[in-house]
């Protein structure tokens, strides 16, 4: 954008973190921003107070608002974000193209874990496409992490080394309480889904 | 067990795919297996009239039943449940050891997609670490299948194949549907979640 605008106008790229796997302004309501938080990214010539207009409409909005570097959001965002649906979209994919494991029984047991990952494996396409062309050093560095990681996880698997996993297991779960002490999850087990699911419905 | 029963007793293996992240007694409620999947897996010399009875038993409770031979029920789970928590274990411990985004910074923004991979990942310890070191065949299939599939996901980003991210991406959704008609999930974005999320309170 940079090269292409007056002297006079500022550019102050935000990005609010919020949002459901549907896309569009139907999509959209009214508390969509509160509690969650914008990440304003201004390089660094920017007039301060052309920030703070940025930051006083998405806090007007409920946001908290959050500055940082380009390079940097896009890390966070990597690792907090695109390869989380990146493992999504994979596992998805896997399971509809095993011969041992039908798509039926694929749909009829998700809920043993299989079906959270479907809401962000069912993101739009063209979005995320782009996400993974335009943030892809970023990506690939995140990416490279959880295979290092998985690989680890995979071989203490094999060779039944159970206190490995013992120990991950259980750290794992201080995170999700620091999510939802800091207001970004909710505490209700299974995300409070109805549970009176009538199939016949 | 079969060695150590009575000649008159008959023992029917069965596996409610239901539940949430929390374990225990107290976390039960009434419709837990409302629509939900048992899985029921006789050995070959069972009575059919003992099968019988343990699906009418199920079926009470408002499940539906399928019954499976055992190794094919190890294999359905390892891709519905148990390589759908250990990705999900992997990543939350993955995001909890970067050098260059903070812990902090991962739970401020993990509602970007994150927070959904933490639910699973705050399951029980022990009976998951126990579900690996026993189902550990099926799961390295299946764990094999899905970097597999990744792996080529990540070259994909890296050569930058917009159409074959596009293309998986729109897979996916059917997927999802089919889960969501099947009545195994809301179709409620974000999983209904409460919008209105107070960061102070």
């Amino acid at each position: 954008m940079q090269p292409h605008l007056p002297r006079n106008v500022h550019f102050v790229p935000a990005h609010p973190v919020a949002g459901t796997e549907q896309s569009g302004p139907e999509a959209g309501f009214a508390e969509l921003f509160q509690g969650r938080w914008c990440i304003l990214t201004p390089p660094e010539a920017t007039a301060p107070d052309a920030v703070e207009r940025v930051r006083a409409f998405w806090e007007g909005l409920g946001a908290q608002v959050e500055i940082m570097a380009a390079d940097h959001h896009d890390l966070v965002l990597a690792i907090t974000s695109h390869v989380p649906h990146l493992i999504a979209y994979n596992i998805v994919g896997t399971a509809a193209h095993l011969e041992q494991v039908t798509q039926s029984e694929v749909m009829k047991f998700a809920a043993g874990g299989f079906r959270d990952f479907t809401r962000i494996a069912a993101s739009d396409p063209t979005m995320w496409r782009d996400v993974f062309l335009h943030n892809k050093d970023a990506v690939l560095e995140m990416l490279g992490r959880f295979t290092e990681d998985l690989t680890a996880l995979q071989r203490a698997i094999r060779w039944s080394e159970g206190d490995a996993l013992f120990d991950l297991f259980t750290r794992t779960r201080a995170i999700r309480r620091g999510i939802i002490e800091a207001g970004q999850e909710t505490a209700a087990p299974d995300f409070g889904r109805t549970h009176a699911v009538d199939p016949s419905a």
